[in-house]
């Protein structure tokens, strides 16, 4: 007997878990993983559900899986060819929300890892950490398992994400690293004044623009071997002064910088406290600067677990898959700080869009890939 | 029997005109103007009083005063602390809205004017050019005068302002002409897209900040002969983008600016469609730019006029009045269109403020300095 992909994607899609409901895809998961004898811990927190399940014993060798049930919201529900809750499956293709992001994901190595301790048990434990919020805060989900996990003495020694990598075709790309996230909250403030007066007065728009235009004049960075150039974008500017002959006492500005592994969020903090300083310095105007950091960047470099991934995805599909580093940021990002970790699924061209779906094909090869992926790291 | 200038100030201040209420201000001048003799016509245009008084004929040398009765809003009414409309005269002081812009200066002017042709009937013409629209929009001010004396073939050989110009002390400083004032209006449209990825959008808000940045990083002169440097001010900068990790379509910016003989409006709007145009063609953002002229710059250089003017206050005050052109915009922005334009009046300090006061012996000073200024017109 093993065990089936498609259907467990379609059984997951039924359960409505648009975060931070559970819906009924961690019981459903818990359920079918403690069957072929893993044993299941669910690690909530936070009204957060999460899922933890070992097969085998703590402290060896570990192969780790990542993965999220939760869905974003369905959106325009009208505009829906099929009940993005429905499951169904049409001519080789599979509808509803979560199809590419990522309940297939999950249900393809927790196919693939029941059938291979099923068949060939190895001589080490396999866990998966299954949240059910990667689409909201994140504060509960993952991080939530592996503080569980910390504390437990569990540990993984390498760890596949499961999410969505591929742009067109299954085995195209696998993400060996992301780049860090970061915001800053920029609040200016000068003196009030007329407009015919300037020299009474300190406009904090003169100073935000003067900050700004330093920020956004030299790139980041050319890129690093692994990466492609840090990238920072003025995301708002606001001021809400109505009147065209007051130079307004405050502004405000929001930067996102998306960095690569030549800095940190610290390296970056420093600069642009420097560049507000400078600034400063020239028109007295302050700057309050309030600094939000989703992730640092990490890179699991070229080597053996790069290696065992890309030569099972090249034997599945004939596909040599591309390292890279794009994209925004996902759950490695807490997973780096506990093991080398790696992400590699399905096309994900229609995620978080209205009639998300897959073709079921691409599920079972995606089965077969874990699947060889196990056998290689096991043997 | 002479004009008391002091008791008609305090009458046009218990008149509550605030703009565009004409109160009975206008009303109270064409009684006390009519009775010397002066022909009175109302030139109301869209809810706006306006009063246009002559004396002597029409078509020969014409000495012309401007001045409003409207007044700003008294602001909190529970801080002053005497009636704003009242008028009460405490210890020399007079107290109200309008104490010293400028129901004072027109006061001052129509007592000088109402005494000057009753004792010495001058061989020419005085005209009051009296508008209740200052304060307010202007649309149907003083423009509204001038049409109309274009439109009767009533004229001024030459025209004094009457608003308060004197920092400190009176006969302190008088206005040769005035900076320019115009607003742009930017309207920046790119791409919009995901913060992560930049290459597939285009920032309004950096073409924006490159476009400011360019605007403000240089002076826009170092100043003429009669006047200071233009200043240019950007006054709100809006977007209201919500979201950190979306690049947004649009943004918003206003920039004032004062402007001196260097320049006109039309060089000043070629000056910013050619940066738009540079900013555009660096990064595809396109710029839609709407501008607003309060007014242009104006200058009456030193000569006959202003001689004139500066030594009937030095014989009245002891004072040489400083020739600037310093200061916002004014309704001699209109009449520079049609005679030589000067401004001179009282200590404007208290203007606009709680608590606006004046002493009266400097109406009085005042009434004496418009007075010998008819008398050397005329002599």
């Amino acid at each position: 007997m093993t065990t089936d992909a498609v259907a467990l994607s379609a059984d997951l899609i039924r359960c409505p878990s648009v975060t931070p409901t559970e819906g009924g895809a961690l019981l459903l998961l818990e359920r079918v993983l403690s069957a072929a004898g893993f044993a299941c811990t669910r690690v909530d927190r936070g009204g957060v559900p999460n899922l933890f399940a070992r097969w085998g014993e703590k402290g060896g060798k570990t192969f780790g899986f990542n993965g999220h049930t939760d869905v974003v919201p369905v959106g325009d529900a009208a505009a829906w060819t099929h009940d993005p809750f429905g499951g169904e499956i049409l001519d080789g293709v599979l509808w509803g929300r979560g199809a590419t992001d990522m309940k297939t994901g999950v249900a393809a190595f927790v196919a693939a890892a029941v059938d291979f301790v099923r068949a060939t048990p190895p001589g080490g434990a396999i866990v998966l950490a299954i949240t059910g919020d990667e689409e909201g805060p994140g504060k509960d989900g993952t991080r939530a398992l592996l503080d569980w996990m910390t504390a437990e003495g569990e540990a993984m020694s390498v760890c596949l994400v499961g999410e969505p990598t591929c742009p067109d075709h299954l085995g195209q790309m696998m993400k060996i690293g992301r780049r860090g996230s970061m915001t800053f909250y920029i609040e200016a403030e000068g003196v009030q004044g007329h407009s015919a007066y300037p020299h009474r007065a300190r406009n904090p728009l003169h100073a935000l623009v003067a900050l700004l235009h330093r920020m956004t004049a030299q790139p980041l960075d050319r890129g690093t071997q692994h990466f492609e150039p840090s990238t920072l974008q003025i995301t708002t500017i606001d001021c809400g002064n109505p009147a065209n002959n007051v130079i307004p006492a405050k502004a405000r500005a929001t930067v996102n910088i998306r960095f690569n592994d030549a800095h940190t969020s610290d390296t970056i903090t420093h600069w642009a406290e420097r560049l507000c300083a400078e600034v400063t310095g020239q028109t007295g105007v302050t700057f309050a600067l309030t600094t939000e950091v989703s992730g640092e960047s990490f890179l699991t470099p070229p080597g053996a677990f790069v290696s065992l991934v890309s030569r099972a995805i090249v034997s599945e599909t004939g596909v040599v898959p591309e390292l890279s580093t794009t994209g925004g940021t996902s759950d490695a990002r807490f997973i780096k700080d506990h093991c080398p970790v790696l992400e590699f699924g399905l096309v994900g061209k229609t995620m978080h869009q209205v009639d998300e779906r897959i073709d079921v094909a691409q599920i079972e090869g995606l089965k077969r890939i874990y699947t060889r992926i196990l056998r290689d790291y096991f043997a």
